[in-house]
């Protein structure tokens, strides 16, 4: 039997639910892990919530205050699943007491925070590990391999959009996610972060970029003014929308290649389209999440009669990137097993003492290309990421 | 200037129409067509009717008795674009008078008469020619070449579907294509004739038969008791539907291979949905006439981690038969362009004495299995066509 | 904390490990299930991949000899996941001991077997329930609700294909699968029956059914003449392959609905296409398991310039079932969350003392149409189910 | 009988083959067209082509100057289907000469042309067209129809992108579309004309634009060097390619939305792929030319169970622009069918004394755009158009 590693979970709402799953689910998928995790405690302030979700998610105990959490000794990793403006201290405290770090994306809420936690976990000779997810989608593994070993060609064009629509209604209350505050920023933090991270795993470097960001409704009730739901009464309490609800940007990459960029809350019909086409001299690839099993491949294989792109139903054990562990072909995988993945790579990384990527300095060149399009945004000009 | 041939053209509606564009856009896109046709006249028995569609589909004269049509000495083509009661009796005439005939599809209502039509070409040795049009598809050729080179393998397996939607509603009238005089059959005929040409042309003779056949909707108000429209007031004189409204079957190939048909006009939401898909030990195609431009081929290439079918959009004039006639790659072409292909294939079929497929013969066939399954309908057993 | 119940699974490999899963998450996903299931032993008679199972899958223990399983008083329900030729025998001792039943499709190898399987739960008063899972696949239940609410209106087709490819390698060796012995049959059993019993849940019941079955590779390499892979030797021994390679039929239904059913093997390029389409008076709908969280919708909502099937990506929380329990909406699951999904009902049933649908009554009528099949693809006639 | 009106065209190639088409097939459609085109003359400066060309297409004579084209009597329309560098030229002499100009687009190759070409018709009161097909493809029309009626709210997102690849190979030779000279740009005038269009006739006035021009293949084999085909000997002469190869900009919309813009000759595997999407407040739309003939369409009906994109099967004569003139509903049409409707408007506006849209007014903003998008390439800033 492996060796096993104590795991304490700050965060136990959506990514803790996700990141819970992951801890329980990664030796029972993938027996050949080099570290078991014991899931030893999840973390909360409201001890009611975190109690239940303990009991619910599987974890042995739980924690109310985070910094009791990073100090124990029964804990080697800690999993940072909290919005963006605690990110920074928990994983650097985490890191100061000699704990590897898997923290949520985007890594920080300003670039100056991401820099102080790659600092901290490369001082405290840790592994750190920012969860962007969809890096390990098979088919976003098969459009690496294809793009690695050459089959797509020179890569000229990135063309990305992550699209939803979740907070049209007017009526949507002033959610954190909807306060810079808390968020940092609003769907370029939130949704950028993911499609800026995929382009540089897949295309490489950005050096220019040019954007705008938008926000197309600039107060909204309260969540004081809104009971608990949708709802807002005519003449509830309003308050300021200080995030962006869209953002476009333009980008040139070192290799060449020119990208598009967009991310929004306002594309009406799409829950959650994070896609992406990729064209090189050979060939292209096409890939939407909300398929995620599926990729579209176009190679230039010499027979123009049948040129075209192929579904590929990316299920092959044989031939597909982390399949082997699930089910035969043809039986697709859900959305929750890319964390399994990232966990079941994080456990061996510590395993081996190698942070895996997407790294906390994946983290922070993502971070600063967060900040050119913002900057980019507010002086109207193209302007350089400050790695 | 290459030599010209009269046409005569029976029937001038929906089919009528069709037929005409042929004629009239032939020696435009294809101007190496072997004979130019001219477009003599237009025959039906409303003359005002006739007279205007002859005034806008371009011919230079009508008639409203077909006898006299067919006895013309400046035309050497006739084309039966007619209900199939009146098949047999033109093109009987057509080819005693030493004319070539373009017929309609089912090549007749009964076997019998598709007996007498095929012995009357035969006799006079002029060109029969059946419009079968879906065969003239360039995604269809581009399967047929698929298949003929060896590239789909041993073929296993024909699925073929055509389902319409047009007569649901229980008030829509009791037309003549719901009464068998005149239609001889309802979908079987009307569309099941279609595909089984598609079968035959693709895979092979079939050799033995199992189907059924339903009507849904039992009395329709008559014509007489709609005005003109779908409207029927209560208390509308009904009268009784005299065919199917879909009908299903299996097949055997004599190749080995086996089929299901199915063809209804009760399909919610599927305007024209004439779709089959091959399967081989190599690979497989499907095709649905509503994306008539694209083929999904599937081919065993040997690279298992892009295996998936592809959408092949058939428009490229150095690839894809009938192509290079119309647009660069990537401009599609309409349905009416079928019949075009059609007219042009028959008028190089008239300059060198040969009948193109799908000749009398293999409209012949195609009766025989029509027969078969409404027998197989009525026995309850597998029934052999008595081709 | 809710009630327990022990658990007892026969059966390690694939649907071993998906059942496992089942019972490892249902409380996770699901904390209003009424009894919680402990996993108590997993059984197989190779004593050490049955203790590697155990380990992996979470397991308590493990048996090597299922009659101990079934009588061990810490157990309350017996998961029956082997190969058809054991059903009858394990679930029948299961329930002579009191313990309520969950068994793989189909119910058995022969119509008698599955009506004394009926029998027996039936008197020792204990709950049984057939796995099959696609029932509970949150796209199909959509379907079923558009069904029961009328929105579909009348019923009049069910058109349904299950198509696979990995048997075309005639180097592929003869299996337990292609063993009528082990297997009772082969395409007909273990993919028909899926189709079969979603066709009545969906339209209702079969009386009479017209079909065909075919071998296309009779002769295969044994297992012993192959080492351990696809590859045999020249000269390798070969044996009869002795079930179906393929079956179609076609079916009424007593509500006046038809219905075509295809199932094979032999179908290249297609890994898991378990799809149907309903069409009835007022809408249509469209469901293939490769994408299996999206239903295609067609309604006749009187827009006619906007008419056409929906694409929905079946994932609502807040509108399709089981899915408030996963992630929020456009976040897809995977296919073996409907085993989690069965689970949940099954014990819930347990709770409440009913069997859920599909009970064994479900299993029985699935293998009377099975039978009827087999019969017909004999007689070449028209067979009514024996219920 | 409708009156008559003489036609004469410029260009004899892609676009006089499109063109002459759609004066051909105009009134066996459209029999309600106000003034039926008679097809006059031809004019090209090749003698020989242009000869072959008229007798292929129709048309009655040739001309070999085009001065003495738009000097005809028996003529009251120019078509102008040349290549930019001309269209200022003709159709200003063609307006001067009291005709009516049909200029293909982009109106021109500067801003400074258009604005002398807009000034030219208004002076001679002529009526003036640009040929943006694509705004009279039905779908098209449709998307605009929704938007009209307020059927997908205030307009939030325009993203469209015009993807082709037939230059990709770098021995593609030096043709006149690489040459700036000639073409006045590369991808942008030639695909970003087209989306421009689309956006303003259906999103509004642009306001400001951001944007890059990317030439991937900076030289290339001349004309001379290769044989007429695609073939360069090794030390072919080679010439600078003086226009973009892929062009990409965001944009400001005056009535609050925002936009993306791509075009490129480089995404391999796409044909044609114009295709755009507009999210709106209530619903959104998709296109993509390559299935020209259909819509997604997303409406917020308040079903959220079968919420998800419509495919629009756009053929319904009782529903869709056009249609009523071809063919019952689910037959497709094709490409060029777009030019015979703008033909149609073109025809029915000269009678009534109306430029249809769109007109030079909107030639000449297209090409505001286009200007803004250079200026901003060359500033790396935003820039307004100077309409």
């Amino acid at each position: 039997m492996s060796n096993t590693i104590g795991v304490g979970l700050v965060g136990y709402k959506f990514m803790g639910k996700a990141h819970s799953n992951g801890y329980r689910q990664v030796a029972a998928f993938f027996p050949d892990v080099a570290l078991r995790p014991v899931m030893k405690a999840i973390c909360g302030r409201d001890e009611t919530a975190v109690r239940a979700a303990a009991a619910q998610f599987g974890w042995e105990e739980y924690e109310t205050d985070w910094k009791k959490l990073v100090a124990r000794d029964d804990i080697g990793l800690i999993d940072v699943s909290t919005p963006g403006d605690t990110h920074a201290a928990i994983s650097i405290a985490a890191a100061e007491n000699g704990k590897h770090v898997f923290c949520e994306k985007p890594l920080a809420n300003t670039l100056a925070e991401a820099r102080q936690m790659l600092d901290a976990v490369q001082r405290n000779k840790v592994v750190g590990m920012v969860n962007f997810n969809y890096r390990r989608v098979p088919a976003v593994q098969l459009a690496k391999s294809l793009i690695d070993s050459g089959r797509l060609g020179t890569i000229y064009h990135w063309r990305a959009v992550y699209l939803q629509d979740w907070i049209m209604d007017p009526n949507f209350p002033l959610v954190w996610r909807l306060q810079k505050d808390a968020a940092g920023s609003g769907t370029l933090g939130d949704l950028g972060a993911h499609i800026i991270d995929l382009a540089r795993m897949l295309v490489g470097e950005i050096t220019e970029v040019t954007g705008l960001t938008e926000t197309f409704i600039k107060r909204r009730p309260t969540l004081a003014a809104t009971t608990g739901g949708l709802g807002a009464a005519a003449g509830a309490e309003m308050g300021e929308v200080t995030v962006d609800d869209a953002a476009l940007f333009l980008a040139r990459f070192a290799n060449g290649a020119v990208g598009t960029f967009e991310v929004t809350r306002f594309a009406k019909g799409r829950a959650n389209c994070n896609s992406f086409e990729i064209n090189g001299s050979k060939g292209s690839v096409r890939f939407n999440l909300e398929r995620m099993n599926e990729l579209e491949v176009l190679l230039d294989d010499e027979m123009p009669d049948v040129a075209g792109f192929r579904t590929v139903l990316v299920t092959n054990g044989n031939a597909h990137k982390y399949l082997s562990a699930w089910w035969p072909a043809g039986h697709i995988i859900g959305w929750e097993h890319t964390f399994t993945h990232g966990i079941y790579d994080l456990l061996n990384g510590i395993a081996a003492g190698v942070s895996p990527a997407p790294t906390f300095e994946d983290g922070l060149r993502c971070q600063a290309i967060l900040d050119a399009v913002e900057r980019s945004a507010g002086s109207k000009q193209w302007v350089e990421p400050e790695y």
